[in-house]
């Protein structure tokens, strides 16, 4: 089969299946509209008097292996577009003649035909239905609008994935399994992470689990902020369109913009910290003593995106991100990107993101600036990119048109890629703020300025996260870190909640399960909950003053002393500064 | 002078000053407006072809007190009203006669005549000018529009102070002395802690320094928080008016809340964080084995006010509070409001504030809930005041409509009482959200909601704070806790460079003064920066591991190893803790 590429093969699927409905539904008067090839797969769009259910689909999916058996021979004809708009008439196909009628005239129209059944396609595709491998699965039906305008008639499509070989085939379902399993709208709801309501469309509401997430990942940036000395700084949130115009938001920006009307003013809610900061920076005055200066602000950031594009975590309208500002002298950079590339990959390795892809976009034709300060600027961020270590790829002229930029993605434990770093060089901010310092030799001059995010938007940023590691925590970023259960709620209770007090005071985060409820049924739920650890309290670890250890995805348990225990949570705990910068 | 009462005092001064400017500047056509008493002395409004200065405001107190020297008789003299409106006609005061205008006919119209100068008063004053005290002090001049109205004309107002006794006098210009010094818009500058900008009014920038105090008081509340079993939580600020419509804040806070339109639908940013606590709250199901059940919420929070109202950080229309919400059975609330007492005074004490004022609002006319409800409620709040060791007063009738609140004032180090905390029931909004749990009997059953702030909002804690502690803030809250100064920078900046590192790798905000300037002038600035200590090193100190350690206020240094140095440092450090937390 290797004489085919995969597209074709996925085409000529397509049609297959158009034949298996045409047979199988045929007194329901099946019209056809397109069927394209898609990542992985196909879907093909059909009108018809009867709506097809997923259920139903393995019985399509049988039809199209019999046609397969069958070794139809596959035809390709060539009309005239006036023989074809005859011909689909004839065929009672509104929707392919809807799609002739769409093609310049003076076009050749092909159609492939197979036994009793004729699509119009530009092809290429198999010689016969028996070189079609059957490594295809029906995925799932949907309403889609035909040519996708919704003042169109709703038509079904029926999504299809399409392999050459078994082991891809499974894989690729395995895959798409375990992307479900880790979904991350899933995994909040059942893990009791956050919630989202229509009232508030794109801005999630994070439950006290999710805020325990979400804090401590703030509270490792900070820590990280200090080790690089960054400085934080808090900025409003309504700010004057003035700002923006300054800035060049209102002009590029604006349709992404929230605004409001008080006082006779217009405002608009930030959808970035970078003009407040610029503001800050021109309150005062600077030498090259004080640069680099850092301003980090995790802000909260509105941004309008159409309410149909919402998804989860991963689109929202409403975010924090770990965004900073670097106020910087030109012949600063190569140094300071060589830091930031070095707290990039410290923090990536921290979360487990090991599988990481550089792009450096360089200038584009239309830019701002100089040749020689974009020489200067390229330079840097090369020298810096190979002293890293890393390899990375260059987009050229893919760089805004205000500066050269790197752009950092990971790949996460199903192989899925997320871009989630960016560092963004920018001389046109300094240049519209009119920001300056005093250099060494007296004179004035004029900043650059570093936009960097390394884990970008918290929100996202959560919810990428949390499908890498599909809802197991590291014990230090756990909302809750351990259970403990007494085995009697008569004998051992007192006991549990004098020792589980003790581990609160050390600033674990522990709950006693003191219900009545059968020891199978909590430790279902604490392993459903995918709490690192559940700490049972019996009689020999009452007299012993220990617990009897089980780690989350362990079978057995071992016995612990309390000690030991708060030892080993105590070195769990660490973990959330990274190697590098634990004392 | 006891034979007159302190108002009947400065109502004469009033007048006193009135004469003295008659006679100071008869050339220039005085005429003269209203003149009443105002808290802790008076002001007059005056007419003139002459703009009086601040600088000569000296000269008019020594008329005033010459005038007193004179021991001129103060009589009564009672005219008719058309009299009236002859006298202050002919002697050319056309303010007098537009008040005696305003007075009704058959009313008796009073002046008061001392020598050469007579005011329309009704009295009472003194008998003669000397038996005034001479314990007045003009203060200021400012522009006031005739009776307050913008369409009048501008006249001259005179600000003065008066007392019976030097002491007072004193003591109430050393108090605005020190208000002055503590003005925390001034410090806020100097320490480089915030601004403001046009850009955004009422909504501060913090700059790095403000930003720690910011966050190391968030910080401390989430210790607080920990102790005290409350959860956090995130909640969006920009939500439906569909919200704020169940809420009741639609109908009655509308006009202070920020609206914008999206999507075709009305949205306005959060003024209060309650009503996403509450649908938080109804996405659950609850028994009441999970109450109480408490939300924290540091969210960002906007209220509209008057531009013209903005004052710092103490009016803001952009604030974050340290909100939070306990859902609890009502038979719950004693037992909540002990441990919300408690809580309330460790940390008030923390912060050096001992004198606390607190008052208990009881039911009013008109409210919502059955008396058996308000009669549980008001007699927990009592009883858990009476428990809790400290005075309070009852103002009756002035509870919310839905519910009983406790307030809470604290006074500064200068006297002044500042409003923090609340505590306040509601049983209306958890009607309005339909709100249940499942009690112990296995009915449904409506919970009460507690608002409770305990710092209010953190931006004007921090106004009030800053002023309470006149900049000089405790070790664990200052923004530099120390500067490390070698005294040559030759021969001491490497090992200055190297312990600086190691006490910053401990977690201490220090920074080191590397720059090439005198030792005179970093002290000085060290001190005006209220930094707590300053670091000296020098051979002595070098050779010997040591510091010599000038603390802030203090004149002589000490003389400390760096281990005693971080030994002390880390004991000051544990202060962000309460004392009865610290482990």
């Amino acid at each position: 089969m290797a004489k085919y590429d995969l597209d074709t093969i996925r085409h000529s699927t397509a049609h297959l299946m158009a034949h298996a409905i045409s047979r199988l539904y045929k007194n329901y008067n099946p019209q056809f509209g397109i069927g394209p090839v898609i990542e992985n797969g196909f879907y093909y769009d059909i009108d018809m008097d009867y709506k097809i259910h997923d259920d139903e689909l393995v019985k399509i999916e049988a039809e199209m292996q019999k046609i397969i058996d069958e070794k139809i021979v596959i035809s390709k004809k060539v009309f005239t577009r006036d023989e074809n708009l005859k011909f689909w008439a004839d065929k009672n196909q509104p929707l392919k003649v809807e799609v002739v009628t769409g093609i310049p005239s003076d076009q050749e129209i092909s159609c492939y035909e197979q036994g009793d059944f004729i699509d119009l396609c530009r092809g290429p595709h198999v010689e016969s239905t028996g070189h079609l491998p059957k490594f295809f699965k029906l995925m799932n039906t949907a309403g889609a609008y035909w040519k996708g305008d919704s003042k169109n008639k709703m038509l079904q499509r029926i999504y299809a994935v399409s392999f050459t070989t078994k082991k891809q085939l499974e894989d690729h379902l395995h895959f798409l399994e375990e992307a479900k399993k880790r979904d991350h709208r899933k995994l909040g709801k059942e893990l009791e992470l956050f919630l989202f309501d229509s009232i508030a469309p794109g801005s999630p509401f994070f439950m006290p689990k999710g805020t325990i997430v979400y804090n401590e990942l703030v509270s490792f940036m900070r820590r990280i902020y200090q080790k690089y000395d960054y400085t934080e700084v808090i900025t409003p949130m309504m700010l004057d369109t003035d700002l923006w115009k300054t800035s060049g938001h209102y002009a590029h920006y604006k349709d992404d913009m929230y605004m409001l009307h008080v006082d006779n003013r217009e405002f608009a809610m930030k959808p970035m910290n970078c003009p407040c900061h610029m503001l800050m920076y021109s309150h005062f005055k600077y030498s090259y003593r004080d640069l680099p200066m850092r301003f980090a602000d995790f802000g909260r950031l509105h941004r309008f995106e159409l309410a149909g594009s919402l998804a989860g975590l991963t689109r929202v309208r409403s975010f924090c991100q770990d965004d900073a500002h670097i106020f910087i002298a030109l012949e600063g950079i190569q140094e300071e990107i060589k830091k930031l590339l070095e707290m990039f990959f410290v923090c990536y390795d921290h979360f487990g993101f090991t599988e990481i892809n550089i792009g450096l976009s360089t200038r584009p034709e239309s830019k701002l600036g100089s040749d020689e300060t974009w020489d200067i600027a390229e330079s840097a961020l090369k020298v810096a990119l190979d002293s890293s270590g890393h390899e990375y790829h260059i987009n050229a002229g893919d760089g805004a048109f205000y500066g050269p930029k790197i752009d950092i993605q990971i790949s996460d434990a199903i192989g899925r890629r997320h871009q989630l770093g960016t560092i963004q060089l920018d001389f046109q901010l300094p240049e519209r703020f009119d920001l300056k310092f005093n250099a060494h030799d007296g004179t004035e001059q004029r900043p650059v300025v570093i936009h960097r995010a390394l884990l970008g938007s918290l929100e996202r940023f959560i919810g990428v996260y949390l499908e890498h590691v599909a809802g197991v925590f590291p014990f230090w970023l756990a909302p809750e870190q351990a259970v403990i259960v007494p085995i009697s709620t008569d004998k051992h209770l007192g006991y549990a909640k004098e020792v589980c007090q003790k581990m609160k005071d050390l600033g674990f985060r522990v709950r006693l399960d003191d219900r009545n409820e059968t020891m199978g049924y909590k430790t279902r739920q604490i392993q459903t909950a995918k709490i690192p650890f559940m700490l049972v309290i019996g009689d020999r670890e009452m007299e012993s003053h220990s617990f009897s250890v089980r780690a989350h995805g362990e079978m057995k348990s071992v016995t612990l002393t309390i000690d030991e225990t708060i030892k080993k949570f105590t070195e769990l705990q660490a973990e959330k500064v990274p190697t590098k910068f634990r004392i």
